[in-house]
């Protein structure tokens, strides 16, 4: 199907949105009065830019508040569609979207509001404008689909029909059902967007919050899975005010924004690009880092041995059970110096989940770094981590393990058995794109939300996952865009016994994080403890978390560059990642960083 | 009365936290249960700092879901709440708040929360700790104040009480009449939020959107009445959940919340601070400039004369009408070079207003900038800008006019009769303070706050004012903080004929902001205007507003660093600042900055 985008979805001047949605491949537009009136292109320039970049003109929106109002009132109503139905001859849009009334002049009166927005149709088809008529969700008599469609039946006139908005009705909590009920030839138009299931007022929720299809909590797919029934043929178009995307960079809005119809397309079965080839595990993360010996000396204590080094590259391999780390020297030293750079997923079908990635409009990263390397399939994750799609060690499928020279034999006692997850901090614009990112692009399932209290602001959180925890990676993200490399990412090992993964990596030299008295005293409060199991804790720095499920306990190594690690014991089937410890252990490494300067 | 602070208000570390609200001037703290968990000091160490920094420790809150549970699970509350008060004694903490419980456990039974309550009340007694429960307005079966009152009633225990959170008690609309049943010596704290007024889910409205008392729209000050009504004489208590604050320094948070505290004991008549001298008109607006000629250009195509120079220093004055401008070459250089760094205030009093601000803890700067200067009382803004409390050619008052030596008459023929408003951006940190702060201080009105789409993001805009518009000060915050320096400021002077102005800036070789052709197709399709009016307002540049009360013509000049002038004609009462015309405004300035790279 043909996909549009609402200019007021993107952050910029009218060009560079243009350019943005070009770009991303959409259609065409629907253009937003604001940005056209504050363009310095005419309306023909305007329509022969948009033809140059290859999309249409799909809506215009220039006029609220026509309907059911006084007959003064709708003259001059009238006269300003004469004006506007003008400019869109020049723009080259053919329909004009009316949302219903929010005047207080607007009178409860189907009939008259039939008869006004007849007599609009009218005008507008002497122009060759089709009019699309939407109910408002906070509309003053007109608030449903099913009323503003009630009043273009009867109006009946063959240049109005209606525009439906998936916010409008979702909002509302109206059932779509009913519009199987729409001849699919009157519906003019369909905005869709989405919103998180927030409690608040629904012009502020619509103003502020709205994203896009995927990124919320509404059934934006049930809604047009109904609407296609009806025979709709027009375009799929995005109207998303967002008060993040207004000030996010264009070009990656307008991605993640085509990224998330391409999705909800294949999930009504309107489009199929290849199936998700879902990871399974975690098959090395790759650390970059212009000094490999701090490094070194944590891997070491941890319990890591130097496995391999790559034949041809300065990037040493660390293995410990199946948990595999890349430190790589080579890459040009990042602004942060140390960092995590790179995750390589152990894939069933590696070509095949690039293949989805890039249909998915993922950056897709050249294949071979270097003529002798194995073929590594890999894409950017919308931080910018590279996500390398792996096998390893099995047969018929490039081995990256291969390109590496054995060194040594990892140690056969190893306290961390895997990579329990990673976790990635967000660039504050992008939060949203990379929950659906993952969701969309590699088949993981995406949690809800949660608040972290850091001491100088609260974070968001949330993991996208496999569903038995083979791959979990825990996405978070400040309250506002400040530095969005003030926080840490890290690796968390997992281990069955972290008392003595955690004994092991202090008797080797290595040093936890420390944890206040404090919160040893709240864990007696709050749990009974075997005799000295608190005390070992305590000592050690561990940390203690249960759910419903299960168990958690973990500690913290101190951070080198932007990375830091941590081992966790996951027991009973716990299914979260210690938020209810962060506040202490963010605290813990603001102290600590305040202490050493770092 | 003595005033407290929830540690949760403020930013930053514990320590951090401590020694901003003892700076701020404020009595106590509420210790937040996380703050202490993640200090690495002891709760010893914890009660000596704030006895070392003057502060009690007037309530501690350890504790969730008590009453009104099996009683297998009231034991281990009970057992968790021993080890809290054992804290508390170490903590030198004698009130602990339990708000109601919201736990899935939690059955409908006053006398059940009553018995269990009244126990806990026994046991924290033994401690020497008083109890005060609070209704959260979310609470299971427990959400209004009088609810959470009859409890403590039925209860009957010396040691349990009340607590009153004005949030908890506004947000659910519950009218606070009713605490005046309420025996003062039974309310045993009392704390104290405001919010803005949204229609949201109370517990996210709660959790982030707080915000002190005159921040936002609650009766904050009549539910206070009330509760002096019934004798209380514990401490006010701020207790603000806020994302923002939570963001900002520690030290000016505090600093707005005690002047919040200040202001609200005067409107109920505990606190009598000098009253406000509340100022009649702009007798200035100071620019620093490291380069004065750009603005002598502009201010001399504006009609303005430089009509004297400071007899000590390089700062020449500007006049037009009653316009005036200070150029100020002197003053070290900005980051952003020319800047609006002062405004002189016309106050009937001087003295009396630089003495309310002091008291309302505005930062006070020297009164004499050289021996041979008239003695200026002037403070610091929340923005940094420097406000003069000045007399203008007034008998018996200091005359900062009569430092400056006069070097030509002002022309009579002026097109501008005075400075109409001073538009600031605001630090982003400090929006909802920068607006309290110009009414309380200065005796200004805050008017609505309204959303404006820039290209690159929401900017929000709030005006303080006089009554009769004398004074005028649009404040503006863009919707992240980003970049705080990214929007100018600028100085809106009036005319009585902003096209004669426009021309006569035109004709000395000024150059007016273009205006898109496609903001005055819009105009025309809006309004009708005389023959050639629309005309003489394309070609000039001039944007057109009309509300209820009259018409606003208005124009601007290109941009000196991060300042620019608008022309504005006002007619008929018109009241706002051409907020509609903002978006079409600041589009202009952005494809203008790209155009010359500025």
């Amino acid at each position: 199907m043909r996909t549009s985008i609402a200019t007021v979805s993107l952050s910029g001047s009218l060009t560079e949105k243009l350019t943005a949605a070009s770009r991303a491949g959409f259609d065409g537009v629907e253009i937003f009065e604001n940005d056209l009136l504050a363009s310095p292109l005419t309306p023909e320039e305007i329509r022969a830019r948009c033809a140059d970049l290859g999309l249409t003109v799909d809506l215009y929106q220039p006029m609220r508040d026509i309907e059911a109002v006084p007959e003064e009132e709708f003259a001059r109503n009238l006269r300003r569609a004469r004006h506007k139905f003008e400019l869109m001859g020049r723009l080259g849009a053919d329909t004009v979207l009316v949302c219903s009334s929010v005047s207080p002049l607007a009178v409860d009166d189907d009939a008259l509001a039939a008869e006004q927005l007849a007599r609009l149709a009218a005008l507008a088809q002497d122009f060759g404008i089709r009019v699309a008529y939407e109910a408002l969700a906070w509309g003053r008599h007109v608030s449903t689909y099913d009323h503003a469609w009630h009043i273009v039946e009867t109006a009946g006139h063959p240049a109005l029909g209606t525009c439906l908005d998936s916010f409008h009705i979702l909002s509302r909590g109206s059932d779509p059902k009913g519009i199987a009920d729409i001849p699919g030839e009157k519906i003019f138009f369909l905005q869709l967007a989405d919103a998180p299931l927030l409690a608040m007022d629904v012009l502020q929720w619509s103003r502020h919050h709205r994203c896009f299809p995927g990124q919320g909590g509404f059934d934006v797919a049930g809604l047009l899975t109904q609407v296609l029934r009806t025979g709709y043929d027009g375009p799929l178009s995005l109207e998303v005010f967002n008060d993040v995307f207004r000030q996010a960079e264009a070009g990656p809005t307008a991605v993640d924004a085509r990224r998330s119809l391409l999705v909800l397309q294949e999930t009504v079965g309107v489009a199929a690009p290849p199936a998700p080839a879902v990871p399974t595990q975690v098959a090395f993360a790759e650390l970059v880092t212009p000094d490999a010996d701090p490094l070194a000396a944590l891997l070491g204590a941890l319990g890591f041995t130097r496995t391999a080094r790559h034949r041809s590259k300065p990037v040493d391999l660390w293995q410990q059970g199946e948990a595999r780390i890349l430190v790589n020297t080579g890459t040009a030293v990042r602004r942060d110096g140390t960092q995590l750079a790179a995750i390589g997923l152990e894939s069933p079908d590696p070509s095949a989940a690039a293949r989805r990635a890039e249909a998915l409009l993922a950056p897709v990263l050249p294949r071979r770094r270097a003529p002798e390397d194995a073929p590594l399939d890999a894409v950017a994750a919308p931080d910018g981590t590279e996500l390398f799609f792996c096998a390893t060690d099995r047969a018929d499928l490039p081995n990256w393990r291969a390109d590496f020279e054995d060194t040594e034999h990892p140690s056969a006692a190893a306290e961390v058995s895997r990579i329990d997850h990673l976790a990635l901090t967000q660039p504050w614009h992008h939060f949203d794109e990379a929950a659906l990112f993952h969701r969309s692009v590699l088949g993981l399932h995406a949690q809800e939300s949660v608040d972290v209290a850091d001491p100088y602001g609260l974070l968001r959180s949330r993991a996208v996952t496999t569903p038995d925890g083979g791959v979990r990676i825990a996405l978070s993200v400040g309250a506002a865009p400040t530095d969005d490399t003030v926080h840490a990412q890290h690796i968390a090992l997992a281990t069955d016994d972290v008392v003595a993964a955690a004994r092991r990596f202090t008797e080797a030299g290595g040093r936890l994080l420390p944890i206040p008295a404090n919160y040893y005293d709240d864990l007696a409060a709050r749990f009974e403890f075997a005799a000295g199991e608190l005390e070992t804790y305590r000592e050690l720095g561990i940390l203690y978390d249960r759910d419903a499920h299960g168990e958690f306990r973990h500690c913290y190594t101190r951070t080198v560059g932007r990375v830091f690690f941590e081992l966790a014991q996951r027991d009973g089937g716990y299914r979260g990642y210690g938020a209810q410890n962060a506040p202490v252990r963010l605290a813990a490494q603001h102290a600590l960083k305040r202490l050493t300067g770092g």
